[in-house]
C-alpha cells in the first residue's frame, strides 16, 4: 500500500509503497484510513522534537488523528465489525493497569501513539486495536471528523472538565479561538449553562468565534484582563480554559481568575509561573489537560453526529502531502487539514 | 479589659487596658477568651508585611487563633448560649454573598478578620459573630485546641481535599512535618485510607511524624524525590500537600508527582514554576488552599474530641505575651505557644 | 393593605385588609409584591391537607410562589436595596445551622415557609429576609417568573442533578409534561449534553415539549416503556426525571432505567415499591428532590434571563384570586396562574 | 483434576475428576486454586433458584470466591506471571464496553461469571482471564482471602460510596453485623472519619462488631430506630449502610436517615416500600450497591495486606465440601468456610 513516512529529521517526508498492515493479534483492528489530520506536530516530529521521546525507528509512517472504516479484525474483536465506520482514538492501550481500569486511559501505563511511535494514518492502511475504535454514526464521514480524534479530543476533555465546575452564570474564559479553541468553545455551549468568554489576538478569529457561540469576544489588546474582570463584575471568571499557554498567556489568564476559580492548561510553551502566595490566598487550581479518553471519544462524536461540534477542514489527496503541510506551515489551511487516502 | 495591642510597626506590642466590647448586632457573640494561639503572623504583622493589605487603623488587639466560653449574644443569636466552650472560625463573614451560600465562606465577600484587621484574642474578651463560633465537646479546653482554629483549620481543609482524592494504596506525600503538617497527618489518618509519606529537613520532626502515624518517613537529604519515587514503584505520589512552599518545595514536590496527581498547596515563600509541557504532558493538577469552612472547623473539632487529633502547646499568662513572641521567633516552642488570659 | 387568607378548612379563601408587614428583625425585608403563583399546593391547603404538618394559626396569607420589589430592608441588608427587582426562594432560612452553612438551606433545622406556615404572597406585601431574595434581571418582570420561585425552582433542582450525572448520548427520561416537566426539559436543554427523552399521557402536551427542545416525545399509551427501552437500544436511560410520581409512573419509569442509573424523584403520590434483588443486580438509584437552594434559583433566574427557560402564564388580579383557583381546580388554565396585586 | 460439580438441581454436589482448564486465549490465566469460598449462593444454585437466570448447562463447576496462584497466562497476560498469588474478581468482564471503559466493569456487557454460568473454583485449577486477577501482598494466603473476592468486595464497595458521602462527626449506620457487615465496618473505620453504628439481632454479634472498631453497638430489640435517633440527636443518621434487606429492615432502616441522608442497599429480600411524599421531603436516596469493581478488589487487597480488614475463615479439605455446605446451611461456621483443593 501506498504510506507518507519519516525517513529523517530534517528531511521530507517520502511517500513509498509498504506492505499492508495485518492482523496478528486477537484484539488487532486493521482500519482502512479515510482521513487523515495533518497536525503542527507532524511538523515537530520532522524537526525531530519528537525523535528521544518517541524513540521510534525510521522509517516509520506518520499521521496521528485517523478515522476510516474496519478493514480486518482479530478473533477477539467483539466492538466492530468489517465495514464500520470509525474514528481511532489516538493510543492503543492495554486495558489491564489501573488508570485503564479506572477510565483514565489516557494514563495506560503500556500505550503506543499510531503516528508517533508506531506507524500511523498518512497511509491507506493502519493496525490498531479493539480498544481504539470508536464507531461513528452514518450521518458523518471519516474525512470530516478525523482531526477530531486527537485536536478535537482534546478540546472535548478540557472543555468536559470545565463544564463540570460551572453553572449558569459563571463565566469559562476561552484563551485561543484556533482549532482547538473553536471545539472547545462548541462544547462548551452544547453541555453546559456557563457564559463563554472568548479571548484571541486576532479579531477575525474572536469574531467567528461568536458566530459560533461564544457569549462575548475580546481581542487581546492589552486591554483584554482589564474587559474580562469587567464582564464577571470585577470578579474574574470561575473557569479559564487556556489553549495558547505562551507568550505571556498564563500569567494574563490567570490574572482573569476569579476567587477559587480553575486555570485549565491545555496549550503549551511557557512556564506557569505564579506566587505560592497568590495561590493559596486566591485558593485557585491549575488543572493539567491531556488528550480524553475513549470514552470522551464516543461523546465528542455523539456532539458531531447531532452538529453541534463542526470543522472547517480541508481536503488533500494523499500524495499532495507536502502541499498540506506546507500550507499548514504557512498557515493557509483554513480549519484543519486532512489527506484522502 | 486587658488587651495586648499593636501601637506600631517595628515596634513591640504593648499590653493595655481597653473597654470590654459590648454587643451591637443581632448576631454578635462575645466571647472570654480562654486561649489565644501566637502565630508566626503575629510576628509579620508587627513587621508591617500585613499593614497595606489589611488597612487596620492602630492601635488594634491582636491574636487570630482564639477559643473562650460566649459571654453575651445578641437577640439573634441561635446557634450557641451564654457559658457554651467555643472555638472562633478566624472570619466573621456575611451569609449572604453566592460564597457563603455555597459553604465556601472563606471566600466570603465581605469578611473581616478579628486580630488581622479588626479586634483580636490577644484580650480578656473578643466580638465575633454566630456565624464563627463553633461549640467544642466538653471534654476539651478552649486553651489546648485555641491554635487549631487557623494552622490545624488550613491543616485539615488541605488534608481533606488531599484524602478526597486518595484511596488505599495511594499515597499522600506531606511535605513539612511542623504545625501544620503534624494535623495534616492525624487528619489524613484519621479520614482516609491512604499511606502517608512525610518529608522534613528535620530528622527529629519525621521520627515524630511517623510515631503520630505518617507510614513513612524520608529525611529531606537531596535524596529524599528518588526515595518517594521508590517507595511509590517509580510511579510518584497520587497526592502531594505541601506545607512548606519555599526553598525548592515545590520543584522537588512536583517531582514526587505521578501522572494524574494533585499537588496542594498550602506552604507559601516562593513560585509555582513548571512548564506547562509539563504539567499536560502528566495531566497533574495544582490546587490552592486556604483556610477551612465553618463547617470544616466543626469537624476538625469532632477529630479533636475524638482524640485523632492533638496538638501540643506551651502556654503563656498573657501578660508574658513578649516572652511566648520572642520563644516563637527564637525556635524554642514546643508545638504552639498559647495565651492565657 | 389587601391579602387573600384562608379563614377556614373547606372554607373559601377571603379577601381582606390586613397591615402592612413591617420590618422587625436586623435582616427583614419588605417586599411589594408583583405576582404571586397559584399552586395546586394551595387547594390542598384549603382542603385542610396541610394543617396539622404546618401549624398554622389561622387566619393568615397564603402564596407561596411570589416576586415583587425592595420596599424596605433592615439595618443589616447588604445585598439588595429598596426598589430592586426581585424574586423570593420560598423558604426563609436561619443561616447558621449545618444544612444552612454547606449550601443545603432547603434542609435549614430552623426554616419558615411563607405561604404555608407564615404570611405569604397573596397581598400587596409581604415580609421576608435578605437570605430569601435573589435580584433578577432588568428584562424580566416579577409576574413573569413568579411561578419559578417553588415549582420551577423544584424541576431546575432536580434537572441540575440528573445533568450531573449524564453525558452526551445518554438519556434522560422525563415523565410528566406540564409546567414542572416544562421546566426540566428547557433547564436540561439549557445545561447538558443529554438526549432528552419526554413522556406523557397527553399527546399535545408531548408535541409541545418536542417543540420547546425535548429530541423524542412519547406517548404514554401502554407502549411507553417498551419505546423508552427501543430509544435506548435496549439498555435503558441514564437518568429518569419523574415529575408524576404516581398513577404507575414509578413502576414504569425504573422499567426505563439502564444498568446504574439513576431515578429523580420529583412528583408524588404512590410508593416506591420496588424488590431490594433488582435494586442491587442491576445497581439503580432513587434520588428525592425538594425544593432547590437559593444558589440554584439564582442560576435558575440566570437561565430566564437568557431566555432559555421561559414559563407560560396566565394572570388575573388579585381580587380576582377565586376565579384563578376555580380555573386551577377545572384545569383551564394555560402554563401558571399569577395573581396580581 | 478433581472438581466438585452442580449435577442437577435439588440434588447433591459431586466430586468428580474433570479434564485441566487450558489456555486458549491470549488473555487466558489458569489459576491453581489456594482457597475457595463456601457462599449460602453456592446452596441456592443447588435449589435451582439460579438456573434460569444464568441458563449454565450442567454439570457444571460451582464456587465464585477464588484465590490461589498463576498455573499459566496466554501470549498477551502483561499483569501476572507465572507463579503469583492472585485473588480473582469474580467476573470475567470484556474491556470493550462503555461500562468496562469507564471502571464500572461490574455492568460489563458481555461478562461471565465463573461457578454461576461457567466453571468455578471448587476444583484444583479454574480458568480466567488477565482482566479478572489481582496480585496480592506476600504477606497474604490465598485461602485467608478468597472470601474477600465477592462477600468482601461487595461489602467494600458499598461502604467506599458511604465513606464518600459521610464526614467527621457524620453518622454511619450499618445493618446487619454478620460476614458483610464485619467488612463493612472495618472498611469504614478504616478509609473514613464517619461515627459508625451497628445494628444487628443478635447481641453477640453487636458485641464483637464493637470490639473491632463499630462506635456503637445497637441490639435490634424494638427499640433500635429510636436508639439510632437518639445516637444522632434526634436527627438520624447521614449513611445507612444495610447488609440485611429482609424482615423490615428497609423500613426500620429508612426511618434512620437523617434528611438529606443516603440508603445504601446490599442485603436483599425484601421490597423497598417508600411514599414518594416521604423520599422527597426529606429528599433521602436509596443507592444500589452490586460487587465492587477490579479497583475496589485492588483496595480492598491492600486493606488486607495493612491488617485493616480481616475475616475469620474455617478451613476444609476440597473433598469435605458436603461437611462445608452442611455446616454453613446449620448456622455453624465461624465466619467464612474456605475450601482447600
Amino acid at each position: 500500500m501506498r504510506a507518507v513516512q519519516v525517513i529523517g529529521y530534517h528531511t521530507k517526508l517520502q511517500l513509498t509503497e509498504v506492505p499492508e498492515p495485518q492482523v496478528t493479534g486477537p484484539l488487532d483492528v486493521i482500519v482502512r484510513i479515510g482521513g487523515a489530520g495533518v497536525c503542527r506536530t507532524d511538523i515537530h516530529i520532522l524537526e525531530g522534537q519528537w525523535a528521544e521521546k518517541s524513540g521510534v525507528a525510521l522509517p516509520y509512517t506518520i499521521g496521528h488523528e485517523n478515522a476510516g472504516w474496519v478493514h480486518a479484525v482479530g478473533d477477539a474483536v467483539t466492538n466492530v465489525t468489517v465495514g464500520d465506520k470509525v474514528i481511532l482514538h489516538p493510543l492503543i492501550t492495554c486495558g489491564l493497569c489501573r488508570a485503564c481500569r479506572s477510565g483514565d486511559d489516557v494514563h495506560c501505563e503500556n500505550s503506543q501513539f499510531p503516528g508517533i511511535d508506531t506507524n500511523g494514518g498518512y497511509a491507506q492502511y493502519l493496525r490498531t486495536t479493539a480498544r481504539s475504535v470508536v464507531r461513528i454514526d452514518d450521518a458523518l464521514e471519516p474525512s470530516d471528523v478525523a482531526a477530531l480524534a486527537d485536536a478535537g479530543l482534546t478540546a472535548y476533555h478540557a472543555a468536559a472538565k470545565a463544564a463540570r465546575v460551572t453553572r449558569p452564570g459563571d463565566v469559562c474564559v476561552i484563551i485561543g479561538a484556533g482549532g482547538l479553541g473553536h471545539i472547545g468553545i462548541q462544547v462548551m455551549k452544547a453541555i453546559s449553562g456557563a457564559t463563554v468568554v472568548v479571548v484571541d489576538r486576532n479579531p477575525a478569529a474572536v469574531a467567528l468565534a461568536t458566530e459560533i457561540g461564544a457569549d462575548h469576544g475580546v481581542v487581546a489588546d492589552g486591554t483584554h484582563v482589564e474587559k474580562v474582570l469587567e464582564l464577571t463584575g470585577g470578579k474574574g471568571a470561575e473557569a479559564v480554559v487556556d489553549f495558547v499557554g505562551e507568550g505571556g498567556a498564563t500569567k494574563e489568564g490567570t490574572a482573569m481568575l476569579r476567587r477559587a476559580g480553575s486555570y485549565f492548561v491545555v496549550g503549551y510553551g511557557e512556564n506557569i509561573d505564579v506566587p505560592t502566595i497568590d495561590v493559596i490566598s486566591t485558593e485557585i487550581n491549575f488543572v493539567g489537560n491531556l488528550v480524553g479518553s475513549y470514552n470522551d471519544l464516543q461523546e465528542l462524536m455523539v456532539l458531531a453526529a447531532q452538529g453541534k461540534v463542526t470543522l472547517h477542514t480541508t481536503k488533500y489527496p494523499l500524495d499532495e502531502f507536502q502541499q498540506a503541510i506546507d500550507d499548514l506551515d504557512a498557515g493557509l489551511v483554513r480549519g484543519r487539514a486532512i489527506l484522502i487516502p
